[in-house]
């Protein structure tokens, strides 16, 4: 599992429609091939924080998002309502099936 | 959604021992009333930074998690191996069912 997350503050005079086009951009993004979890996060303590937890099933899956008219469209949208520029991260999601214990024995 | 992200900086060579013990975690934890999900994630750039995406339905639910024996045991069991206090943020997690976008507007 490939995962990102991506890390987004948000002006707080525009969360709420950064978080309708996100949670539209993550509906779409559910339904590409390849793709495991979509999540959008909003942070307890901050609501002008969110995470976008997005797991794929490879590298390459993850890559074609990034040219899907839902991505390119919710990106321009949502352009002008950070507050400073995403950050994000990559990692492996790690293996929980049955036989990870045995091939790892 | 309830979620719990958690950051684990562990110590270089206890890196597999943390692994399996955190997977062996999160497979007890995935069938845990209300658990949605419990995913170990490892960083790509640095295979020593662990990501721990917990997901239930209530904060109830995520707090039985904590009384649970095998978090007792993996908490005690990793203990020794961290290279620094694990750190936590709490976030929502947004509903992306069809009728969010019916009670939304």
């Amino acid at each position: 599992m490939y995962v990102t997350l991506v890390y987004v503050q948000v002006k707080p005079e525009h969360v709420d429609e950064f978080r309708e086009a996100t949670l539209e951009n993550a509906k779409e993004s559910n339904a590409e091939p390849g793709n495991i979890r979509f999540d959008v996060l909003q942070l307890k303590q901050n609501p002008s924080y969110f995470v976008l937890y997005e797991a794929y099933e490879s590298a390459d899956d993850a890559s074609a998002h990034k040219g899907t008219p839902h991505y390119l469209h919710w990106r321009d949208k949502v352009a002008d309502w950070m507050a400073a520029p995403r950050q994000s991260a990559v990692y492996e999601g790690l293996e929980l099936a049955n036989d990870f214990w045995v091939s790892d024995k």
